[in-house]
């Protein structure tokens, strides 16, 4: 007896147990259901797998090295240090061929400053004052230029004065350029060297043309159309396809993002991975706020003159600042996200015949038919003993459409 | 018969399937649904679309430029180097306005070293010896200062001493400062300007409030109550705000991370977009751990003396270093994420009903009866051509409940 | 009857609805759902949850901060420099500690180089003329290094020559070096400390072993058999892990990234945390490609002379760089994540389902006969006023099996 069970359980274990389906011959709710398995099915095909090549697997967190390196040169003659002739070693900072750099376009000198005393800048609010009371003795004017002396110095009786300071004097000009004194270095070439790599599919890449013509690479010049494939960039074009001008820009600095994204299917072979560019500008929110656009710094130079007193050149350089960004996704063909996207893509199916039977069930006219065909009551019964039941006189007792005698040798 | 065919196969492409339901009466199982029904819809509107916000489309990648600034002097006055002024051109390392800088709050001077001979730290362990032999001849000390002439300096005959080093002379000084000679940088106002994009919506922001009072954003100082809109920082209150002392982080150095975090909802438009500032110390694991806490640095100057001969001052200064780090996200509302989440909220519905399936069939006292219900046998019996089937004697053979004679006309 | 009516509803609302499935005793089909059942369930067990760990919430975002510190020292003695002790200070460049750091490995110095005329470097290719007219005067040499003057220099009557320039004279030189002058740089060693903090789950750990054991920290270095917790790594080794050879690459440079993944299980506390070092040479896409490979800048120092007059040394140094990438994901027990990839596996089962019936209703040879056992006709008859219907003379009409006494207490 007891091995006879087990082998029947063993045998039901292997039947194949499928929903049972109410054949609605409602052609509303028939052509519903079939535009929604097409939507369904349109979603998965061309938006899961042809549009987010959901078959594949895909690796995010992409290697990049970015090495860059300018070229050109340009000359300048100002009344503070004469003729000088700047080349990349002085005008990109840092000169060391990094991801983010700064291109000098601009800059107001400073010279000869020396550690004595004088007027504090009319800019700095902190430094206003009317009477000697205002400038409190060895303490620092906030967010100025040194330390106050305990003088207040005007131009007549009744006028707003700074204070004196101790500090690096004279305090820097704000002379407004009219026109950038490297203007010319929108001229200049940048060379941006991009290694990537793919950890998980141990894939790298460089964006420098695989060519064997290396004067190719030597005097080319990137653009869209005609050469995609070369690595080297006019500064003056970089900031024209972000959208600004380069004399304009240059004359108070700013931020150019140069953009590098990579969108490998891999798939394709090394062929399908390829660098798309694209350039914006960075530090201005909207077009036209001059408020908080600009990019400026400052650095100096320390001397010491034949007594041993030192003194120092102070230079606010104006820059176009380069921020190669890159990122980048690779996919790959793998069985798992194909079947995840599939199963899931099926389930959703699910939620459209939900969505139909609501439908059916409580919008048309014989929904009341539809949901006595659709649910079959199982209402419980007293039994005797296991699985023998009663025959009942009531009829509502029993489930719809059942013959006890059917069920004895099923329970 | 062919043209019939296809006709009702064609109708019956828009019949309706619907899954038949067994009703089943039993009201814990029923509220048990019920309940799962509720947690699932609850977790779907809750979690899912308020929470998470899940009828958007979301974009992750940021693009982000910082631009800093610094403001403040310091006087200092050290019997190595006099009397100096630090401006920001000084003390902030790189003085370029970059995302990460480093503000000088200490510093150890060491000046006119020049390449001659002297003994080794005795701190380098490579570096001692008890006798000549154990300073080999032109190696380098590991991790040392020089290079090893042979000669053992002790300052006894059963002492442990170090090797002489052809070196830069004298060796750098380990002298413990009892408070930091940049203290009052505490007061220092780092202006942070940080703007972003989010290229899939085509939106950029600033952090810098979009005023027509300029001079507000000259003086304002930024707090999380009064100010949450200025983005002027007191380096004082950055190091407090992150759970620490700036006095006593100055001394040795330290390492704060400045998060902004921008967590867009563009659906309300460009103030449903604002940055949110915290503040953490990154370079201690916990807070009381001071063997591997702490940011330093050296940097030498060279000079010729008036024989030509090479000397220069080696600085090792401490420093705090702001790390300002900028992350984000942008949801927008679309059509696909919204349909996606109902549908597979939905599909979770369906493992809700596999439970309480479970409980049903299994765990319930009537289960038997219930699993007669649920399941229908469909034997398979033997046939006569095709969907005309022989009357059969034994009961057995038949799906409960079905007469032969309905099937007829359907298969 | 209305208050009845609500009772009913009220009380229905909770009778439990199951789906009624059909037992179709296929064998095959059968198994094949049961293979399908435990494909899944493998999947959801054995990929889900132990290989992804389906039930942690993870974190992505980690915050990350990296000091490096370099030591060694060594001894370069070139004709135009004389003897020369590089020590960190010189030879890492920023030598502030970064995350990003070059190390100087060889260098050409051209010392002297004073603002005055002399010939263009044949390797630019701008500066190649025949005539005179080829050199139009006060244009800038592209990618070169001066202003032409209008001459062409030239050795003989028919040869090409180069434009005479107004730039820092003597032109570089480009001398190939055997050996790097830095060779000695495979001995130095850089102690990484790596602070990496999970916000969310607000746990912070460091790479420096958290040991009382100070000398460990000092004369330790990374092995990952048998110093997997030492943060000090010989540049040498870090070359060689990468597959490369430390003197090779000096020569011309070349760049090296050092990977740290933090894959922390944070159910296993401070101890399921831990780094994992490995090592990538980055700037070679492919192994035996030179032409983009290598790492090379430039720095100025300038000078006056007696007179007044400025003049410069450049230096043109390889180095290698190192970029510390630091990754890292972080998983705690959630009970969301948990249901929602328990309820989607069990929601792929639907999709098994679904394939198994297409597999029995369309494939088998009886699948007629289980077409009609699943799909029930529902037929919508002519109904008599509310639910009651008129007995029917065909049969046609009546959905398959139903009695239609049976309906009437139900509708």
């Amino acid at each position: 007896m007891a091995e006879d069970s087990w082998k029947s359980f063993f045998l039901s274990v292997f039947d194949y147990k499928t929903e049972k389906y109410v054949i609605a011959q409602n052609k509303k709710v028939g052509i519903l259901y079939r535009v929604v398995q097409l939507a369904i099915l349109g979603y998965i095909v061309g938006w899961v797998f042809i549009t987010k090549k959901g078959y594949q697997e895909t690796e995010e967190s992409i290697q990049s090295s970015v090495v860059t390196k300018l070229k050109g040169v340009v000359l300048t003659n100002t009344s503070d240090s004469s003729l000088h002739l700047w080349g990349p070693e002085d005008y990109v900072i840092p000169s060391r061929g990094e991801r983010v750099f700064a291109v000098v376009t601009n800059f107001i000198e400073t010279p000869n400053q020396k550690l004595t005393y004088c007027a504090e800048s009319p800019r700095v609010r902190d430094g206003w004052c009317r009477t000697n009371e205002d400038c409190i003795p060895d303490t620092e004017v906030i967010a100025g230029h040194g330390i106050k002396t305990g003088r207040c110095l005007k131009t007549g009786p009744n006028t707003t004065g700074t204070c004196e300071i101790f500090g690096w004097c004279p305090i820097e000009r704000s002379r407004k350029a009219e026109k950038p004194l490297l203007g010319k270095a929108a001229n200049f070439t940048v060379y941006i060297k991009n290694t990537i790599r793919f950890p998980k599919f141990e894939f790298s890449k460089s964006n420098v043309l695989d060519t064997e013509d290396d004067s190719y690479l030597k005097n080319c010049s990137y653009n869209k159309i005609s050469h995609p494939y070369c690595p080297i960039f006019r500064l003056g074009d970089l900031v024209h396809w972000a959208g600004h001008d380069f004399h304009e820009m240059a004359l108070l600095g700013g931020s150019i993002g140069v953009l590098i994204e990579w969108n490998c299917d891999l798939d394709k072979g090394f062929s399908g991975c390829d660098p798309h560019y694209s350039f914006i500008r960075l530090d201005a929110a909207s077009v036209n706020k001059t408020v908080t656009s600009g990019y400026n710094f400052r650095y100096v130079k320390y001397f010491r003159d034949a007594t041993g007193a030192e003194f120092r050149n102070l230079t606010k350089a104006y820059g176009i600042r380069f921020d190669i960004m890159v990122n980048g996704k690779a996919g790959k063909f793998n069985i798992i996200p194909t079947i995840i996207n599939v199963g899931s893509g099926l389930a959703l199916m699910g939620a459209g015949a939900f969505f139909c039977d609501l439908v059916l069930l409580y919008m048309m006219k014989k929904s009341t038919f539809y949901r006595a065909r659709k649910f079959e009551s199982a209402k419980n019964c007293k039994t005797n003993g296991e699985g023998v039941r009663k025959e009942e006189k009531s009829n509502k007792c029993l489930p719809e459409r059942v013959q006890l005698t059917d069920l004895s040798p099923e329970s």
